[in-house]
C-alpha cells in the first residue's frame, strides 16, 4: 500500500491523468483572461495524449457555471472530440454493471465501448458544486457531454435518502482498479448522511484484497464550520487513494491519513478563481500509475496557467519609513506599494523566461494591512500605472485591517453569505410575521439555485408549492393570508437584491 | 423538371426526408403539452430510419429557443445519437469543398465521413430565426450539435455585406444533387440585399444542366409588409425545388412558380405554436425522391402531433336564437359556445380513433365574433368545464370584433411589436432629447436580442459602444452628456418593461 517510486509502463499498469476544477468559462468575457480556462483544458488534454494515458479522471467543476455559455459548451465539445477521439486503442476492461455506473443518459455504457464512437481517451468525471445537477430531470452540464458520448459521467446518486457508491471495476492486465466516485452534495447534508450511516461504499465480493480502491470526491476538505466539510475519517479505510476535488490549492503530492491508512491527493484547480493565497501555489495535474496495489503519482506542472503572485505588507512594520503622522504619509505608502508590486511583476517576468505558453500578464495581489491609523489611498489611480503589465489592474491592492484577516474570503464567495442573509432575514421576520409559510431551508435552497445556477423558476416554484401546502393551515388559524404572503414574498426579493449587490462586490 | 409520379428506390435515387420548424422545447414546461415536440421529433427520426433515407433535411427552427434548455439539448442529442448513428452505410458522395459548406466548427467535413463517428443518417440543417447565431462568436444551438458530430449545419453566411451561397454537391449513382441553403436572416435585410444584388448562388461550372438544384430557406413567404418577406421571384430560376421553412402551415405539396419555373414545398411546422387557423392544417413531413433531374414528393402524415381544431362563430348570425337584448343573452351565448366546443372535441375524438400515437387531449380554439352589441362572458368558468378534455382549457375561446380580425396575431408574437414600441419611443423622445446618441436600429436590435434570445449583455454592450462612440461628438456640441444619457437609458429600460408586460399577454 505504499507509494511506488517508479514503475514501468507495462501492460499491467494503469496510467491515469488526474485533474480537477478546470472551471471552463470562468471570466470568459474578460478581455485579458477570457481564454485562460480553455487554454489550460487543452493543455491537460494534450498532456493526456502525449503521456498515452488509459483514461482521464476529473474531480468535478469542469464548468464554472451551472448553465455554461454556448461558447463554453462549444469549446469543450470541440476539445474533447479533438483530443479524446481517434484510433489509439483502449486496453482496459470494465467488469462492473455499467447500467449502475453510468445512469444519467440513455446510453448506460462507457463511451469507448460504444460501437458508433471511436474513443481513444475515455474521460471519467464526477460533477462539482458549480456544475451539479438541477431541475426536475436532475441533469447537469456533464450530461450533455455524456449524451454525446464525450464524457463518462459517474458518481451521480439519485437518492436523497441514502447513497450507495458502486465502483466502476476496471481491469488492465493483472491490475484491478475499483473507481469510486461521489458527485458534489451540499457539505452539511453529506456530513449528516455520513453521521447517520446513510452512505455506503459497495465492494466487489470476491478477491477484495486484489483491488486498488480509488475514490473521487468533490467537497470541502478544510473545515468551514462544524459540519460544513467532510472529515477524511468519514471515508472507508479500505480505500487506497482519494482524489479530492473542490479545494483549489494544489496539494497534489499524496499525504497519508494515519488513522485511515489511505492517501489523499488534492490536485487543486487549474485556474485561480480568487486572489487568495491558496491559489498562488503553483498549479499541477497528476499522472497516476497503478500496478497491482501499488501506485505512483507524478506531478506535472501546468504551463498555460497565468502566474499569480501575492504578498502581504503590514504598514505598521515600516515605522522607520513612516507613521500615520508623517507628512504626506499616504504618498509614501503608495510609493511603498508601487515598489512592492513592481518587484512582484519582475519576479513573475523572471519566472516566465523560457515559458512561451504562459500568458504574459500575471495576476498580482498585494494585501495591505493598514491598521494602526493609516488611511487607504485611491486605487483607481494606482491601477492605471499597471494596466499594461498586470492581468488584474483593478484589484491589485486589497486593504485590510488585522481583524479582517479572519474573514474567509472564499467562504463568502462559495455561498455561505446567502445562507447568512436568509437566516438574518428570518430572524428579523420571525417576530412580526406568520412564518410557518416559507421555511428557511427551502428558501435558502431556492435563492441559491436562483442566483448561482440561473434557475429562474426556482423561487416561483418554491413559493407556489409552499403556498398551496400551507394555505389551508393558515386559513384555519385565521391569518389574513394574502397580505402576509405579499409581505413575505416582497421581503424575500429584497434579500435577493442585497445578495446580488453583495455578490458584485466579490466577483 | 416535372414531378415524377413514382420512382424506384434504386442506386441512382436520393431519398431525402424533409421536415422543418420542429421547435424542440416549445412549451416544455406545460404539464400536458410538454413532451409534444420531443415525441414528434422522435417520430420524424424513426420515419427516416424506416424509410432508409439517404439524409434528413431540416429547414430551420429545430429549437424553439435560441438558448435551448439543458433538457432540450439533452433530449435532442440523445435522439440524434440513437437514430442517426449505426451501421447502415451512407451511399452518396460529396464533391464540393466541405470547408466552404461546413464553416461553423473545427470539423469542416460532413459527419458521416468522420472516421471517429459511425453515422447512418446524416442530418443537414440550416438555422431558423428561433435558433439563429448570436454573440461575438456567431454560434447557434445547432453548432453544439455540429461540434459533437450529430448534425451538419450549413447555409451559414459570415458576411453582412454580401452572401454567396455555395451548394453542397452530392452524387449518388448517376444523380447529382446541388443542395443550397441559407439560414434565417431578418427579412427586411435580406430583401434589401436581394434588391441590391448582394446575394448570389454559386453553381458548379461543369455540366450545369446535370444537377438537380435544391434550395432550403427560412424566411417569411407570405407578405407581412412591403419588404418584410422574400418574394419567390427573387430566387434564381435555375433552381428545381425550394424547401421553404419558417411558415407553419403545412403546404407540402409542391406548387409551381410559373414565373421562375421552379417548385416550392412548404412542409410547415411539426407542432402548432399558435392557435391560428394555419396551424390547424394537418401536419406532414415529406419523403423527397430525386433521380436525375426528376423528383417526387411523398406526403407523410405525422401521427404524434396533437390535434388542433378551430372554428369561427359570428354571434350576429344567430338572430333566430338571440340578440343583444334577449333575456339572459350571455348565458345563451355561452351555451352556444359550449355546444360548438363539445362538437369540436367529438370531431377530434372520432378522428383520433385508431391512432394510438396521437395525444389524447386536442387543442381547441373557438373564435367568437361578438360585434353588434354582445358582451363577452367569463372564460374562467367556461374553461373549468373542459379541463379534462382539452389541452388548452384556458384559451379555448377567443373573443374578437370584426375589426380585430385584421390584427395578425403571429406578427405580434414574432416580434414586430418590439420594433413598433422602439419606434414609438423614439418618435416621442426625439422631440426632447439629444438623439444622435443611440440609434433606433441599434436599439431595436439590442432589445430584440435581450428579450428573444436571452442575450443578457446585448443592451449593456450596445450602450457602452454607443457611449464611447458619441461622447466626444456630444461634448463638442456642449450637451450635458451624463444627464441625457441617464434619461436615455432609463427610458429604454421602460420600453423593455412595457414589452415584457406585453409579451406576457400573448404567451
Amino acid at each position: 500500500k505504499n507509494a511506488l517510486e517508479s514503475t514501468l509502463d507495462d501492460e499491467d499498469t494503469f496510467k491515469i491523468l488526474i485533474a480537477t476544477d478546470v472551471h471552463l468559462g470562468y471570466l470568459e468575457k474578460n478581455a485579458i483572461r477570457g481564454n485562460d480556462t480553455y487554454q489550460t483544458f487543452e493543455e491537460i488534454l494534450q498532456c493526456a495524449k502525449d503521456k498515452k494515458v488509459d483514461f482521464i479522471l476529473l474531480g468535478g467543476d469542469l464548468f464554472h457555471d451551472n448553465k455554461p455559455s454556448r461558447r463554453s459548451l462549444h469549446i469543450c465539445t470541440t476539445l474533447l472530440r479533438k483530443y479524446c477521439m481517434g484510433d489509439s486503442p483502449v486496453t482496459f476492461n470494465i467488469l462492473s454493471d455499467q447500467t449502475t455506473n453510468f445512469n444519467t443518459t440513455q446510453f448506460p455504457w462507457v463511451n469507448y465501448q460504444d460501437e458508433n464512437l471511436n474513443i481513444s481517451i475515455p474521460v471519467f468525471s464526477i460533477h462539482g458544486n458549480h456544475d451539479d445537477p438541477t431541475g426536475a430531470e436532475g441533469l447537469c452540464a456533464l450530461d450533455l457531454l455524456s449524451a454525446a458520448g464525450l464524457v463518462n459521467h459517474f458518481g451521480h446518486s439519485n437518492s436523497v435518502e441514502r447513497i450507495e457508491i458502486s465502483p466502476i471495476l476496471m481491469q488492465k492486465g493483472n491490475t484491478k482498479l475499483a473507481l469510486f466516485g461521489l458527485g458534489s452534495i451540499p457539505d452539511e447534508r453529506l456530513y449528516r448522511m455520513f453521521v447517520n450511516k446513510q452512505v455506503s461504499m459497495l465492494r466487489p465480493k470476491e478477491d477484495q484484497d486484489d483491488w486498488f480502491n480509488l475514490f473521487t470526491i468533490h467537497q470541502n476538505r478544510s473545515k468551514h464550520g462544524p459540519t460544513n466539510y467532510i472529515p477524511e475519517q468519514f471515508l472507508d479505510d479500505f480505500l487506497d487513494l482519494v482524489v479530492w476535488g473542490h479545494e483549489h490549492e494544489c496539494l497534489i503530492t499524496p499525504t497519508r491519513n494515519e488513522q485511515q491508512l489511505f492517501y489523499v491527493t488534492q490536485p487543486g484547480s487549474s485556474v485561480a478563481t480568487s486572489l487568495s493565497p491558496g491559489e498562488a501555489t503553483k498549479k499541477h495535474i497528476g499522472l497516476l500509475r497503478v500496478k497491482g496495489r501499488k501506485m505512483n503519482l507524478q506531478k506535472i506542472p501546468l504551463k498555460t496557467v497565468r502566474q499569480f503572485i501575492t504578498q502581504d505588507v503590514v504598514l505598521a512594520d515600516y515605522e522607520d519609513l513612516f507613521t500615520p503622522d508623517t507628512h504626506q504619509v499616504t504618498k509614501k505608502v503608495e510609493d511603498l506599494c508601487y515598489a512592492k508590486v513592481t518587484e512582484m511583476i519582475e519576479e513573475a517576468e523572471r519566472e516566465r523566461l523560457g515559458c512561451p505558453l504562459t500568458p504574459e500578464k500575471p495576476l498580482i495581489r498585494l494585501r495591505v494591512d493598514y491598521s494602526g491609523g493609516f488611511e487607504a489611498f485611491s486605487t483607481s489611480r494606482f491601477s492605471q500605472k499597471f494596466v499594461d503589465r498586470v492581468a488584474n489592474p483593478k484589484d491589485i491592492i486589497h486593504f485590510m485591517r488585522r481583524r479582517e484577516q479572519k474573514v474567509d474570503f472564499k467562504v463568502a464567495v462559495e455561498g455561505l453569505r446567502v445562507e447568512d442573509l436568509v437566516k438574518q432575514y428570518f430572524e428579523a421576520a420571525e417576530q412580526k410575521v406568520q412564518l410557518s409559510l416559507l421555511t428557511e431551508q427551502g428558501m435558502g435552497k431556492a435563492i441559491q439555485e436562483f442566483v448561482d445556477k440561473d434557475e429562474k423558476d426556482a423561487i416561483e416554484e418554491l413559493i407556489r408549492y409552499q403556498l398551496e401546502k400551507t394555505q389551508r393551515h393558515l386559513q384555519a388559524r385565521g391569518v389574513t393570508t394574502e397580505q402576509d404572503i405579499d409581505m413575505e414574498v416582497g421581503g424575500f426579493y429584497q434579500v435577493i437584491q442585497i445578495y446580488l449587490h453583495d455578490k458584485k462586490l466579490f466577483s
